[in-house]
């Protein structure tokens, strides 16, 4: 809204008509009280001196330097995000070295800042959230390594190593990284369609070690290139519909394990699950489903029922998923359960991460497939984690570098993809417990990453009878946490056309298939702000009563119209080929039918002479536009009336001034309404350029 | 630009300095004055009022009403569009049928509004404009039926039925209507990938008249729902860069005939086109070759040396073709050329068009490509035709309104789909010669059909020995006019985006294919307008010198800052998911980096405490943003700065009311910046909601 006050517009107005000895008079009283009072009285003495002013400002409006060309913005938006930091950093290493050296040591490894400041009250604090951490991290990576459709041991590997790294080269202290359910449905999701997990698990695994690798070059890439904003091409409601739709795909995919069905479909759709359980619905284990379903109650119950009315119990509610494992896989040992069609876990290979480096496959006729694939799961992995990263770095009131974050993330995918690791990212549920175990730094992840490994080492062999079922209700009793529905309401409430991003998302993900569902919601994201920035529409400006300020009639309805002038602004931000000339219509013909309405109403002086067209929201025009002002200009001469343009910014008014637009309106351009109107209808000097 | 005005804050700032009965003797002063000269003193009033006025102010700008909901926009749109034209017309028929049926039948059949006024000196110019058309036409559509890979008789067919019905429902008086040397090309490269016109010409041929019915129930139905906005959507760069293309791709393909070559490509690149000659250089015939450029030479010179010399003489330039025909037919049947290889017409099926409602195919596997094509087809028939339409309506000083000329497009097109006519629409070259011919009504266009029919009926077979080198040059001649090289340099000069789009739909076209080439255009033209839309850049703004106004410190080098706030200003229209971040963080750096500056350079007091965002530009604003300002506010205020918003415009207001957002910046919201200044800095209350 360009509200433009025209306090001296008014007032020049009356100048001509007074005398001049009358007018002298009026400035030496003035004078004589601002001598007296000793007060500013620029505003007085400018309102006397108007029409030198007004010309000056014409002149601000017309002789604006020339803004920078399309070549020279690029290269110095190349220069400010890449070159700069470099240089810079190379020039203090040649003033300063060991400073240099150790600032960047400290961006490369922000754990340095604060490592001087660590001591032993923390370290213990860190020890606690990090056995803590560990508890609900083995249950969880064992499940998640099951959605993803590898052994369990995979999910076990990947809360080794990256944690490790990313405790080096990560920014956040609060952040847990792992294995999570949405990036493990993802690629469950893709990678089934090139490679077969079932009759062909050791190619599957390849291929999800090079999508993990791919994954990691290209997080590293955007963190080193400074692509950060990147993620944010996610917007928030697209993120918040697709991590519901993702929880309740990931919900449905458990119910195998749960109802411990033997046949299931490929597919993630709800509708292929459903009916894919109806039609096995008489291969159901009771058995598995009694002790699932009993110990999902225990699990959600501690989760939202005691955690939340007993603040000190939180401990109890991270602690529960091990518990469960432990007391499920004592009574399937004691009642030998797995004889009556319970499944079990059975053995998984303990030992330290092996390598994988021969297991990426880069002449393989599915690298482009999995570069792909990675690209994908980099975005939506990233876009996670620095959601998460943030909201709790905002709660500790610290700041995470994006780009920083990226390049850590990258780093650690790749040498996890090196070390038998799937995509690792940060967790949401283990973040919080984390954060509500009171971890001080990163240590708290090399923690639990110890743990891991040591019961990697020593313990596998004690989950050799842990029903399946009870990793499914360990994952599912995850899930709600990834349903915001009060998001959802407060989006809806705000922004419809996010909420339909929002739906779109959660609809395509449950109906279709992941990547379609993520595919609607950039597709809508985008798709809006096209609407917006072409929605031809226009709005008439009023005069604010009492005031010398224009605004949109109808957002203040108290605004009343300038006799003889029409005074429109158009509703998008950019005047181009797919609106102008659908503005040009509007305009001439709101033009038209005020004109009309003078004649009939008043006398022949109120008939609209004048057509301001404010220009202060316009962002870019292009040469299809100024077509269509150029007609506009014509079509209103032939009416009798004149186009007059207020406040262009800067590359309209470049454009308007190469394009030679400026002599077709006789120069009637001006820095603000109020002049306008006063050059155009008071004075009828138009004044040539 | 958001230049705001600050009058009354500058003076407010005195007025509390001041005592009563001092203000009370200026007013007075005032008063008097005011009285004695009988002048508008508002603004003087005014500026004593302040603290009423300003407060009143801000309810203004937090008591907006709520605007319109998404429905009920979309609701009021289509009412607005669609149903009010049509309920205003019932209306109007129930009270004065007799008017209201007029009005309709004028409205349908525009002629209707001309014909009273139609007289013996129009008529006998519009028979001289016709007459001079059909000589031209007669030879043009018989080359443009060759170039669409159909008999000679399908383009004299398409000039006679189509330019009648456009006669009878077109508004425009200029216009020549027929097949058209583009459409013909994009017919003709994609249509064969369904069906080889070689050794399948008869279903060839139901394709090509299933197409036309397609693109004309398009147009009809673009008409209809008022649509017309969708022949925006090709912008003028790409249109310019689009028809150059398709020139020299036809100017190619004229080779095979001008050359006398027998083999021949089917692919319309130039790389395919040029090496398919190389290939086949040895079956030159010379006689085609000396015959078609001869006439070329001929036609040329007349158009582009004799008819511009002599003004007079356009009549030759257009009889010309007509006058080549006549001429190498003759020289062929004198010299029987036709035995030396030169290649012949031969027999051209004469007679009225017959009717193919039979050949149309809705039952075909094809189908569903056709009416794919038929959309393109439709689409880029139609920006042609409206283009040339409105340029010669502005040149004559009348309008054309686009929904009614799609739908007179689109009638035309479903008829002559069941009478043998393939897709017809404005030609470039035909349209200037009847408005150099004298053209006044539509009557030329029947003049010319009527001339077409009696040919078709009676001279046929006069055209047996015409050389097919001969159309060739026709197609030759009439290209120059389609590349327009004086446009594409004044689109460079003016906007280095557009020419982009222009240089890419030029050499798709060249160097791919017709359809890449209009893709790429339409694809750059949309990217272009995101990038504008969400460029992730931030201006500060500054107070021009001895004015009230602030404006972007780039363009008005002269502009200043004001100590203690940094006025910022985002450079783009929204506020949204895919830039907030990058714009949260840039304010950030600019208000610390200003921030740092202000200690050192002087006072504490001069140091930055008040970050503005200037609203005025921002169109719409997602929740994504509003989380984005919120982390905004509270980085700000952990380093001792405040923000506050100017001028918001009514969604982005109504918004941030309903996220809460006014209470996180303790209602920090104001008309203008002067105001925000005045109220945070120099007052320092801040306000409370």
């Amino acid at each position: 809204m360009a509200v433009t006050r025209e306090t001296e517009t008014e007032s020049s107005q009356f100048t001509p008509n007074t005398d001049p000895s009358n007018t002298k008079d009026f400035s030496q009283a003035l004078q004589s009280f601002a001598d007296s009072e000793k007060v500013q009285l620029s505003v007085f003495s400018q309102t006397l001196q108007t029409p030198v002013a007004s010309e000056r400002r014409r002149d601000w409006v017309l002789n604006v330097p020339e803004p920078p060309g399309l070549l020279s913005k690029l290269k110095s938006s190349f220069k400010k995000t890449l070159l700069c930091p470099l240089e810079n950093k190379i020039q203090c290493l040649g003033k300063h070295p060991v400073l240099a050296l150790v600032s960047i040591l400290n961006v490369i490894f922000p754990p340095l800042s604060w490592c001087k400041e660590y001591n032993v009250t923390k370290f213990r604090r860190d020890i606690l959230a990090g056995l803590t951490l560990a508890s609900l991290c083995i249950p969880q990576s064992i499940g998640y390594a099951t959605l993803a459709k590898l052994d369990p041991q995979y999910g076990l590997y990947t809360s080794v190593i990256p944690p490790l790294i990313y405790a080096m080269m990560g920014s956040s202290r609060d952040i847990a990284i792992g294995p999570v359910a949405v990036v493990s449905l993802l690629l469950s999701s893709m990678i089934p369609k090139l490679e077969d997990p079932t009759t062909n698990p050791i190619a599957y695994r390849k291929l999800v070690l090079t999508v993990t690798f791919f994954a990691g070059v290209f997080q590293a890439a955007f963190g080193l290139l400074r692509l950060g904003f990147l993620v944010d091409f996610l917007s928030h409601a697209a993120i918040v519909g697709f991590m519901a739709g993702a929880a309740c795909v990931i919900g449905l995919q458990q119910l195998k394990s749960l109802l411990g069905i033997s046949k299931f479909t490929n597919k993630t759709d709800i509708i292929s699950v459903l009916t894919s359980i109806c039609k096995s619905m008489h291969t159901l284990n009771p058995y598995s489903f009694i002790i699932g379903s009993s110990f999902l109650i225990f699990i959600l119950s501690t989760k939202y029922y005691l955690a939340r009315k007993y603040k000190k119990l939180f401990w109890l509610a991270a602690m529960a998923p091990l518990l469960s494992v432990i007391m499920s896989t004592l009574l399937v040992f004691l009642t030998r359960a797995d004889k009556h069609g319970v499944k079990i876990v059975k053995h998984i290979t303990g030992g330290l991460n092996p390598s994988s480096l021969h297991e990426l496959q880069f002449n393989s006729p599915h690298t482009a497939e999995a570069a792909k694939i990675g690209l994908i799961v980099a975005l939506v992995a990233l876009t996670e984690a620095i959601a998460v990263g943030r909201s709790f770095a905002t709660m500790k009131g610290y700041r995470l570098d994006g780009n920083k974050e990226m390049l850590a993330m990258g780093v650690m995918n790749i040498t996890g993809s090196l070390s038998s690791c799937y995509v690792a990212t940060g967790s949401f549920s283990r973040t919080a417990v984390n954060f509500s175990a009171g971890c001080e730094t990163a240590v708290s992840n090399i923690v639990m990453a110890i743990t891991v490994l040591i019961s990697l080492e020593f313990c596998t062999r004690l989950l050799y009878f842990t029903p399946v079922a009870i990793l499914a209700s360990i994952i599912l009793s995850a899930l709600p946490g990834l349903i915001n529905i009060s998001e959802a309401k407060y989006i809806w409430k705000v922004d419809k056309m996010d909420f339909l991003a929002c739906a779109a998302a959660f609809l395509g993900v449950l109906f279709v298939s992941v990547e379609i569902g993520l595919l609607l919601a950039v597709g809508i994201s985008f798709a809006k702000i096209i609407l917006n920035s072409i929605q031809p529409g226009t709005e008439k400006l009023g005069r604010l009563p009492g005031s010398d300020l224009f605004g949109d009639m109808e957002q203040y309805p108290i605004a009343t119209t300038t006799p003889g002038a029409l005074i429109v602004r158009v509703k998008s931000a950019l005047l181009c080929f797919a609106n102008a000339n659908f503005i040009r219509g509007r305009i001439l013909n709101l033009a038209l039918e005020e004109q009309d309405e003078g004649v009939m109403e008043s006398a022949n002086q109120d008939r609209v002479q004048l057509v301001i067209l404010d220009m202060s929201n316009l962002l870019n025009i292009d040469t299809s536009s100024i077509a269509a002002l150029e007609d506009l200009q014509n079509d209103l001469e032939t009416n009798g009336m004149q186009l007059a343009v207020a406040n262009p910014r800067w590359h309209v008014m470049h454009k308007l001034r190469l394009a030679n637009f400026l002599k077709k309106i006789k120069g009637r351009v001006f820095l603000t309404i109020g002049e306008a109107i006063e050059a155009c209808l008071t004075s009828k000097n138009m004044l040539p350029i």
